[in-house]
């Protein structure tokens, strides 16, 4: 890994304040060449599985190497640890609550640590803001090459939240809304790979979606094609609702969490 | 055009999803030296001709050799084109459906192609995000120097939309709201120049401005100078409409495409 | 300071619209190899004390060398001077309004000047953007080296705002709310400091704050600890209100400016 690596930023944070800045300037005070990315700050408020999501649906497309800075902490102050995650050859700088399990789940081979190595800390750590504190800097270490051996204590269990799957039973697929796009579209737990499990891709046309009380049938390749509710899978192999020229979170009234079912 | 060539990035995606992002990651796998700039993502949903007012306010100030990549995309999933202008220097990195009929007007010579070239394109290309698998590694290699000959088959007529200009007859400008900004200041497709066709400077003192059933007299030199609503040339060279210490959106209850007129 | 300098840029100009990217732009034209790194562009419109508020809590995490590029003006167009700061190793890139009072108090050596010298300035000048104009490329410029001593006349005394300070008589603080983050904490002018002048350490979990009508007692470590109303010492060394799980705004109905008062 070059002194030039890219590190992205997924936090809750927003951009209305300087949280994501300071941490920026941090970052660039250790690694002046590091390169920053945001992915997002608008992840809903300490909604952990959803980052989980945005971060699994995104760092595929960034080159090994890339160290991944995610921050959606409803623990900051309490004994979390803050962990480094290696896998498929990018390192993700997280709190050890359950972020990263879908991508520990996607890849078989991982290791983590806890950061315990005062050279990745600020030498005065807040108990309010470890972004700035113990993150930051640990991300900016880390691209510019710190070893991950020396990061501190392997963990060998890191916390796990429910992995981002439908439920298989009876030729139903049982999932739920975990992330909703500015545009409105509904993205769920329910894979490309689930759809197949269900009825070979020639028999999409015919497949039941149940959401919100509501029934659409058949899926459609792209968005914008016919009117009214649609279903389609989306850019990132997922199930996804959407309403043509619309918004389907506010054509359902759906939330996050809400439980979407598919039936052959 | 050197490898750390800038990059612009222009879409009405927003900044809520980890879309941007994303084709952030994709270009910085691609040309890690680009620099990426936003213009702004939040661009009102398909508004193709008020994102044209955007690209055409802002390319002027960077630098030749600068590639803006431009998304508002209705088309996404039909069979609209994916295109290259190349313009005064720059590179345009767009759908073909209008979005740079601003750019071509004001710049006399231009060349356009298709991207149909391998080489600039994601391995696999979804049916629904071309921002990821189509527009941002064009653009990577064409920052990193890709030749535009190499590019694709010539687009010799590029579809465009209706030009940002007024209707000029009898002494009489007849113009619409291109853009509505942060502080509600409405933005016209009124010149300065042609402001000055209507009348010598000298006279704007006494310009009759018509908007949403209410009339202003006359332009003030900048904002924030006396009461209520006001006019003046802003600075993309254009006829604004605002309202001191408040929004003339919200003044004057104006949308997008709302006519306006100036008598002399 | 080498030219690959860091540049932040603090606004109330938004990301809707593109000003902030032109501003990009006419670095990155004048100097390629900035590092540009937002701290917010979210400022309440004109809120000239909060903006400093951002800045004195941020600058201090950039290295030395780094040029803060902060602009909320209500003066565009008027007389107000455009300046630059140097204090603690710092550029502050600002209008001459007071932006940079907290900079200038919690730093005893400063020097100001105006930017005058026709090289910082782009070849014309519009009334309404001095962002563009004057501020962006006399930040590039000196991000890339020239010189401090050769911006144009010294300002001896520039403006200045009441200082981010409580007022404190007979063992009581009376301060304000000076920001309010994106999560509804309120972020007080009352320092950490300040209350150590009212009272030990050991005795903050008996202080008694009061804010619209409403009483809290005694300080908490941290966020997101017991339920309900709570105050803590925030990242940024200053005493903030803040509801478990909600916005404190919303709950308390407060605004910028509100009162704060601290009791032993």
């Amino acid at each position: 890994m070059s002194a030039a690596g890219v590190i992205t930023l997924l936090t809750d944070f927003g951009t209305r304040d300087h949280y994501v800045g300071v941490m920026k300037g941090v970052i660039a005070s250790l690694n002046p060449e590091a390169v920053l990315i945001d992915l997002t700050h608008e992840v809903p408020a300490q909604a952990v599985r959803s980052a989980g999501y945005v971060l699994d649906a995104s760092f595929r497309f960034f080159a090994p190497g890339t160290v991944h800075l995610a921050i959606v902490d409803p623990g900051v102050g309490s004994d979390r640890k803050a962990m480094v995650l290696r896998a498929a050859g990018h390192l993700f700088v997280v709190p050890d609550n359950g972020l990263v399990t879908e991508v520990m789940r996607a890849e078989h081979e991982w290791k983590a640590a806890e950061i315990t190595n005062p050279v990745l800390l600020l030498p005065s750590i807040s108990q309010t803001f470890h972004g700035r504190d113990v993150f930051a800097p640990a991300a900016a270490r880390l691209s510019a090459g710190f070893p991950f051996d020396e990061v501190g204590p392997i963990i060998s269990t890191p916390h796990t939240l429910p992995p981002l799957l439908p439920e298989k039973k009876a030729g139903v697929l049982r999932g739920e809304v975990i992330w909703i796009d500015g545009f409105g579209n509904l993205i769920t737990t329910v894979r490309e790979e689930d759809l197949r499990w269900l009825a070979p891709t020639a028999d999409w046309g015919t497949l039941t979606i149940e959401i919100a009380r509501t029934s659409v049938r058949g899926l459609r390749p792209t968005y914008n094609q016919g009117t009214g509710l649609m279903a389609l899978v989306g850019s990132s192999g997922r199930l996804e609702i959407s309403v043509v020229g619309g918004s389907a979170q506010e054509v359902l009234a759906t939330k996050l969490g809400d439980q979407v079912i598919v039936h052959a």
